[in-house]
Protein backbone atom coordinates (compact mmCIF):
# COMPACT_ATOMS: atom_id res chain seq x y z
CA UNK A 1 0.00 0.00 0.00
CA UNK A 2 1.48 3.66 -0.99
CA UNK A 3 0.01 5.45 1.66
CA UNK A 4 1.99 2.94 4.41
CA UNK A 5 5.16 3.30 2.34
CA UNK A 6 5.05 7.27 1.46
CA UNK A 7 3.72 8.18 5.05
CA UNK A 8 6.35 9.41 7.85
CA UNK A 9 5.94 7.68 10.81
CA UNK A 10 7.52 9.64 13.59
CA UNK A 11 10.87 8.19 16.18
CA UNK A 12 7.85 6.03 18.03
CA UNK A 13 6.72 4.41 14.50
CA UNK A 14 3.75 6.71 14.94
CA UNK A 15 1.43 9.38 12.16
CA UNK A 16 -0.61 11.60 13.78
CA UNK A 17 -4.15 11.64 12.53
CA UNK A 18 -6.88 13.97 12.51
CA UNK A 19 -10.48 12.66 12.49
CA UNK A 20 -13.50 14.31 11.16
CA UNK A 21 -17.12 13.87 11.33
CA UNK A 22 -17.81 13.27 7.29
CA UNK A 23 -21.47 14.68 7.55
CA UNK A 24 -20.89 18.05 9.85
CA UNK A 25 -17.46 18.46 9.34
CA UNK A 26 -16.60 18.76 12.97
CA UNK A 27 -13.18 17.66 14.10
CA UNK A 28 -14.02 14.60 16.47
CA UNK A 29 -10.21 13.92 17.98
CA UNK A 30 -6.60 13.37 17.24
CA UNK A 31 -5.58 10.12 17.23
CA UNK A 32 -2.26 8.09 16.64
CA UNK A 33 -1.47 5.13 13.94
CA UNK A 34 1.45 2.43 13.64
CA UNK A 35 2.02 0.82 10.64
CA UNK A 36 0.21 -1.86 11.69
CA UNK A 37 -2.99 0.10 12.93
CA UNK A 38 -3.18 2.19 9.40
CA UNK A 39 -2.89 -0.94 7.49
CA UNK A 40 -6.32 -2.57 9.64
CA UNK A 41 -7.58 0.66 9.31
CA UNK A 42 -7.37 0.89 5.71
CA UNK A 43 -7.98 -2.94 5.35
CA UNK A 44 -11.17 -3.45 7.29
CA UNK A 45 -12.58 0.75 7.32
CA UNK A 46 -12.72 0.99 10.46
CA UNK A 47 -10.34 3.29 12.58
CA UNK A 48 -7.51 1.35 14.49
CA UNK A 49 -6.01 3.66 16.52
CA UNK A 50 -2.52 2.81 18.33
CA UNK A 51 -2.90 2.93 22.20
CA UNK A 52 -0.01 4.84 23.58
CA UNK A 53 -0.75 4.04 26.94
CA UNK A 54 -1.30 0.28 26.40
CA UNK A 55 1.33 0.05 23.35
CA UNK A 56 -1.13 -1.87 21.50
CA UNK A 57 -3.72 -1.33 18.53
CA UNK A 58 -7.26 -0.79 19.24
CA UNK A 59 -10.46 -0.87 17.30
CA UNK A 60 -11.80 2.98 17.90
CA UNK A 61 -15.19 2.11 19.93
CA UNK A 62 -14.54 -1.33 20.61
CA UNK A 63 -15.65 -1.18 24.10
CA UNK A 64 -18.58 1.63 23.82
CA UNK A 65 -19.65 0.42 20.19
CA UNK A 66 -19.09 4.07 18.76
CA UNK A 67 -17.01 2.60 16.13
CA UNK A 68 -15.96 4.92 13.07
CA UNK A 69 -16.41 3.88 9.79
CA UNK A 70 -13.83 5.52 6.97
CA UNK A 71 -15.36 7.40 4.40
CA UNK A 72 -12.31 9.57 3.02
CA UNK A 73 -8.49 9.79 3.87
CA UNK A 74 -6.03 12.61 2.90
CA UNK A 75 -2.26 12.85 3.66
CA UNK A 76 -1.03 16.20 4.17
CA UNK A 77 1.51 18.08 1.94
CA UNK A 78 4.78 16.58 4.30
CA UNK A 79 3.04 13.29 4.22
CA UNK A 80 3.69 14.14 8.35
CA UNK A 81 -0.04 13.53 9.26
CA UNK A 82 -3.56 12.02 8.22
CA UNK A 83 -6.87 13.08 8.13
CA UNK A 84 -9.87 10.58 8.17
CA UNK A 85 -13.56 11.61 7.26
CA UNK A 86 -15.42 9.33 9.31
CA UNK A 87 -19.25 7.79 9.50
CA UNK A 88 -19.64 8.18 13.89
CA UNK A 89 -21.32 5.92 15.90
CA UNK A 90 -22.77 7.60 18.53
CA UNK A 91 -19.76 9.89 19.58
CA UNK A 92 -16.06 9.85 19.71
CA UNK A 93 -15.56 11.14 23.41
CA UNK A 94 -15.55 8.63 25.88
CA UNK A 95 -16.63 11.30 27.93
CA UNK A 96 -19.91 11.70 26.48
CA UNK A 97 -19.25 14.27 23.75
CA UNK A 98 -20.03 13.99 20.54
CA UNK A 99 -16.58 15.45 19.79
CA UNK A 100 -13.40 15.26 22.34
CA UNK A 101 -12.61 19.16 21.66
CA UNK A 102 -15.83 19.76 23.72
CA UNK A 103 -14.07 22.82 26.07
CA UNK A 104 -13.07 26.19 25.06
CA UNK A 105 -10.62 28.02 26.04
CA UNK A 106 -11.20 31.70 26.68
CA UNK A 107 -7.58 33.75 26.63
CA UNK A 108 -9.43 37.06 28.10
CA UNK A 109 -10.90 35.52 31.23
CA UNK A 110 -8.48 32.65 31.36
CA UNK A 111 -11.25 30.15 31.73
CA UNK A 112 -12.67 26.86 30.20
CA UNK A 113 -15.99 26.63 29.47
CA UNK A 114 -17.73 23.44 28.19
CA UNK A 115 -19.37 24.46 24.41
CA UNK A 116 -20.90 21.01 23.40
CA UNK A 117 -24.12 19.13 24.59
CA UNK A 118 -23.61 15.28 26.16
CA UNK A 119 -24.55 12.75 23.75
CA UNK A 120 -24.27 9.61 26.28
CA UNK A 121 -23.63 8.86 30.01
CA UNK A 122 -20.33 7.70 30.19
CA UNK A 123 -21.34 5.21 33.37
CA UNK A 124 -23.91 3.63 31.38
CA UNK A 125 -21.53 3.01 28.61
CA UNK A 126 -18.21 1.76 30.31
CA UNK B 1 -2.40 31.20 31.56
CA UNK B 2 -4.29 28.06 32.77
CA UNK B 3 -4.39 26.60 29.34
CA UNK B 4 -0.16 26.90 29.35
CA UNK B 5 -0.23 24.59 32.98
CA UNK B 6 -2.92 22.21 32.29
CA UNK B 7 -1.89 21.30 28.77
CA UNK B 8 0.55 17.94 28.32
CA UNK B 9 3.67 18.49 26.66
CA UNK B 10 5.20 16.03 25.04
CA UNK B 11 8.79 14.52 25.94
CA UNK B 12 9.99 17.30 23.10
CA UNK B 13 7.96 19.76 25.14
CA UNK B 14 5.41 19.88 21.78
CA UNK B 15 1.80 19.83 21.48
CA UNK B 16 0.01 19.12 18.20
CA UNK B 17 -2.24 21.61 17.52
CA UNK B 18 -5.57 20.84 15.11
CA UNK B 19 -6.09 23.66 12.68
CA UNK B 20 -9.39 24.59 11.22
CA UNK B 21 -10.76 27.32 8.86
CA UNK B 22 -13.07 29.01 11.22
CA UNK B 23 -16.14 30.09 8.28
CA UNK B 24 -16.06 26.96 6.27
CA UNK B 25 -14.63 24.27 9.38
CA UNK B 26 -11.99 22.46 6.95
CA UNK B 27 -9.24 21.14 8.76
CA UNK B 28 -6.08 23.05 7.11
CA UNK B 29 -3.01 21.64 8.85
CA UNK B 30 -1.76 19.95 11.86
CA UNK B 31 1.04 22.10 13.85
CA UNK B 32 3.08 21.87 16.97
CA UNK B 33 3.22 24.32 19.69
CA UNK B 34 5.71 24.21 22.46
CA UNK B 35 5.17 26.61 25.75
CA UNK B 36 6.53 29.82 24.10
CA UNK B 37 4.79 29.07 20.65
CA UNK B 38 1.47 28.41 22.69
CA UNK B 39 1.89 31.68 24.90
CA UNK B 40 2.41 33.71 21.93
CA UNK B 41 -0.21 33.07 19.63
CA UNK B 42 -2.36 33.60 22.98
CA UNK B 43 -1.10 37.00 23.23
CA UNK B 44 -0.86 38.15 19.63
CA UNK B 45 -3.79 36.06 18.81
CA UNK B 46 -1.79 34.62 15.34
CA UNK B 47 -0.68 31.06 15.01
CA UNK B 48 2.83 30.95 15.99
CA UNK B 49 4.29 27.36 15.43
CA UNK B 50 7.29 25.27 16.59
CA UNK B 51 8.99 24.25 13.63
CA UNK B 52 10.52 21.39 14.20
CA UNK B 53 13.17 20.93 11.53
CA UNK B 54 14.37 24.86 12.58
CA UNK B 55 14.16 24.55 16.04
CA UNK B 56 12.51 27.78 16.81
CA UNK B 57 9.00 29.44 16.54
CA UNK B 58 7.87 31.05 13.63
CA UNK B 59 4.74 32.79 12.74
CA UNK B 60 2.44 30.94 10.43
CA UNK B 61 2.61 32.79 7.51
CA UNK B 62 5.32 34.90 8.22
CA UNK B 63 6.76 34.93 4.71
CA UNK B 64 3.72 34.66 2.92
CA UNK B 65 1.50 36.94 4.93
CA UNK B 66 -0.92 33.92 4.85
CA UNK B 67 -1.37 34.56 8.71
CA UNK B 68 -3.88 32.80 10.90
CA UNK B 69 -5.89 35.09 12.91
CA UNK B 70 -7.29 32.95 16.08
CA UNK B 71 -10.97 33.15 16.66
CA UNK B 72 -11.85 30.20 18.90
CA UNK B 73 -9.41 27.76 20.73
CA UNK B 74 -10.22 24.14 22.00
CA UNK B 75 -8.82 21.24 24.13
CA UNK B 76 -9.22 17.75 23.98
CA UNK B 77 -11.15 15.55 26.83
CA UNK B 78 -6.93 14.76 27.77
CA UNK B 79 -5.50 17.71 27.47
CA UNK B 80 -3.20 16.10 24.95
CA UNK B 81 -3.98 18.25 21.92
CA UNK B 82 -5.26 21.69 20.96
CA UNK B 83 -7.70 22.88 18.10
CA UNK B 84 -7.71 26.23 17.08
CA UNK B 85 -10.48 27.67 14.59
CA UNK B 86 -8.67 30.67 12.24
CA UNK B 87 -9.25 33.37 10.14
CA UNK B 88 -6.86 31.72 6.94
CA UNK B 89 -5.54 34.39 4.61
CA UNK B 90 -5.50 33.32 1.18
CA UNK B 91 -4.01 29.67 1.87
CA UNK B 92 -2.35 27.53 4.77
CA UNK B 93 -0.43 25.27 2.69
CA UNK B 94 2.72 26.48 1.34
CA UNK B 95 2.25 24.09 -2.16
CA UNK B 96 -0.74 26.91 -3.03
CA UNK B 97 -3.41 25.24 -1.44
CA UNK B 98 -6.07 26.33 1.34
CA UNK B 99 -5.49 23.09 2.78
CA UNK B 100 -2.59 21.09 3.33
CA UNK B 101 -4.66 17.86 3.07
CA UNK B 102 -5.29 18.27 -0.31
CA UNK B 103 -4.03 14.99 -1.44
CA UNK B 104 -6.70 12.02 -1.09
CA UNK B 105 -5.94 8.43 -0.81
CA UNK B 106 -8.16 6.01 -2.66
CA UNK B 107 -7.52 2.81 -0.83
CA UNK B 108 -9.00 0.63 -3.65
CA UNK B 109 -6.67 1.41 -6.63
CA UNK B 110 -3.57 2.24 -4.40
CA UNK B 111 -3.57 5.82 -5.84
CA UNK B 112 -3.12 9.41 -3.94
CA UNK B 113 -5.34 12.43 -6.06
CA UNK B 114 -5.69 15.65 -5.60
CA UNK B 115 -8.77 16.83 -4.86
CA UNK B 116 -8.55 20.38 -4.22
CA UNK B 117 -8.07 24.12 -6.10
CA UNK B 118 -4.64 25.68 -6.47
CA UNK B 119 -5.35 28.59 -4.47
CA UNK B 120 -1.71 30.65 -5.54
CA UNK B 121 1.41 29.61 -7.31
CA UNK B 122 4.21 29.00 -5.14
CA UNK B 123 6.68 30.45 -7.00
CA UNK B 124 4.98 33.91 -7.07
CA UNK B 125 5.30 34.20 -3.31
CA UNK B 126 8.22 32.36 -1.97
Amino acid sequence: MKLLEQVNFNDKGLVPAVIVDAKSGQVLTLCYMNDESLRTTLETGRIHVFRRSKGCIMLKGGTSGHIQTVKDVRVDCADNSLLFKVEQEVAACHEGYFTCYFRRYLHESDEFEVVEERVFDPKEVY
